[in-house]
């Protein structure tokens, strides 16, 4: 099946440390790529990640706070210098134009493709961009300043040809779309060979959303039922509530009662205060009420298989991001 | 003897790479901190070298380009979420404001520190900081956009007292720092001992300059006789001097040539471009007019002891910078 892969490339709050850089994380669907945030030293850690950086064609930004941003110009910066000509978009709240627009003009002078800004309605759920093969929606996050979050959802895909029933039918290559595409096969006797005959069904399509910053929005749960991998941050534990509310941020607790909200497979939670020098104590907060839960690693030397992610053992699965 | 110490933070030139990030220095001038360049991963770098960031009163940035400035907004942004409240001086050419300053504004909004931009006129010689132990001098380059050097002086420093003298002779401790001044003694039967028979040598004053990025600048020599230690920026290999002059950048031989006419007692050349997979080509290119050439490396665990390179003995120096 076609890649649906995420590589945390920083999953710390506020301030990199040695453990960890701030928010980024790169969305492989179908290769076809995604940046989501954009933390000082990127760049690095794409380059660790082996991603080709030329292939991201739209970046995702939350907001404007320097950890999910500082990384932006120096990337725009570097793929000017390796020769990149595909016009590149960058998303994100109010605010991106005049805080970017003009260092983009000066220290991406002369270069060789268009920056398109695109600024969000960050107080409505809409659809921000619509291809062959999926959706990306913004959604309205409770954070100190305008922030989007934003929702990856595949198209419907195909359903899967039986070769084996091609073959015993004689069916020529040239009808294969048609059947994909639904339709019965009639034999030269005239007999008719109904569709579900000669395929399998189709692959659910994949879903990832991404939420960070914010506080906890339960009224986002409806547009994210079922979703394959929901992305939470859990900037802190319950026992710090009081300062997760004042900073407008989530507690552990607070992301698996999310993922539980949205009938999740699958949660990831990262953004970690960098008071915690044990992140499994956060990650086990979230796993009392959403067990399956893993940390956002972004030392981690593979990305996540969001398709796998849904036959995933819970019983199994290790404490860590395996 | 109080340090005078150069970290390497970054060596590389144009884009950071798994090899080196940019251009970045720290020089510790008896405790106090001088961050020259800046470039993206910076505050990493900092904490990587278990330097006290906050004690980083002055920031001189060479110029305008991406990879020697990028780091500075996430770094005056992690300096405020710290806590900081002494005032931080930025100092650079031209367009430091109108670069910088909205930036600043934005992403430092209700910090509890003030960062004064300082524009330096790069068309000439100047000293821009003057205190008890040091004056640091801007040096105009030659680069494509306006672009300063730095050097470093340390001020003449009092001599040694000898402790044997002054048991010998019996002289109180209040007298001290009038010996140390160049004062005789005079006994209580009126004899006078001679100053230099209490004293030996003052250490001479130590000097660093930093002159990245720019074309072969012999202009600047005198300025630089005696140098303790010169850091030339080495971004070509001689064979692609016409790269070099067109990008207004310099040669290994030309760092070399320009160590050889200051006199320096030692070259570290770095902003070393990512086409050389092996940079001691570039050291060996150096070091056959200049031997006494070491190759900047910011995963060196220790920083460079500017004092003692002073009795580095060539013969036995390896390779690579120790």
């Amino acid at each position: 099946m076609e890649r649906f892969e995420l590589y945390i490339l920083g999953c710390g709050a506020a301030l990199p440390t040695p453990h960890h850089f701030c928010s980024s994380q790169l969305l492989n669907v179908r290769e076809k790529l995604f940046l989501i945030d954009c933390c000082e030293g990127v760049q690095m850690q794409l380059r660790r990640s082996r991603v080709k950086m030329q292939n991201i064609n739209h970046i995702f930004i939350t907001h404007l706070h320097g950890d999910h941003c500082f990384g932006l110009l120096p990337l725009l910066s570097t793929l000017a210098l390796l020769g990149r000509t595909a016009d590149i978009h960058v998303w994100g709240p109010v605010g991106l134009q005049s805080v970017f627009g003009s260092q983009i003009d000066y220290f991406c002078a002369g270069m060789t493709y268009t920056v398109h800004l695109h600024e969000i309605d960050h107080t409505t759920t809409s659809v921000i961009l619509d291809d062959r093969s999926l959706t990306v929606t913004a959604l309205p996050l409770r954070h100190r300043i305008p922030c989007v979050g934003y929702l990856f959802r595949e198209k419907p895909l195909l359903p899967h040809i039986r070769r084996d029933a091609i073959d015993a039918f004689g069916i020529p290559l040239s009808q294969i779309n048609n059947i994909k595409a639904g339709m019965d096969w009639t034999t030269p006797e005239g007999d008719v060979i109904p569709n579900h005959l000669l395929t399998t069904p189709a692959d659910p399509p994949r879903s990832y959303a991404y939420l960070s910053d914010t506080l906890y929005t339960p009224e986002l749960a409806p547009q994210l039922h079922g979703i394959d991998l929901l992305y939470h941050e859990a900037t802190f534990l319950s026992e710090h509530q009081n300062l997760a509310q004042q900073t407008y941020h989530s507690t552990a607790l607070q992301a698996a009662m999310m993922a539980r909200e949205c009938s999740a497979r699958q949660l990831l939670i990262g953004h970690f205060s960098s008071r915690y020098t044990d992140e499994n104590l956060l990650l086990r907060e979230a796993q009392s009420i959403f067990p399956n839960t893993i940390l956002a690693d972004d030392r981690a030397p593979k990305p996540i298989d969001i398709t796998t992610s849904r036959h995933v053992d819970i019983s199994k699965a290790p404490l860590n991001n395996p």
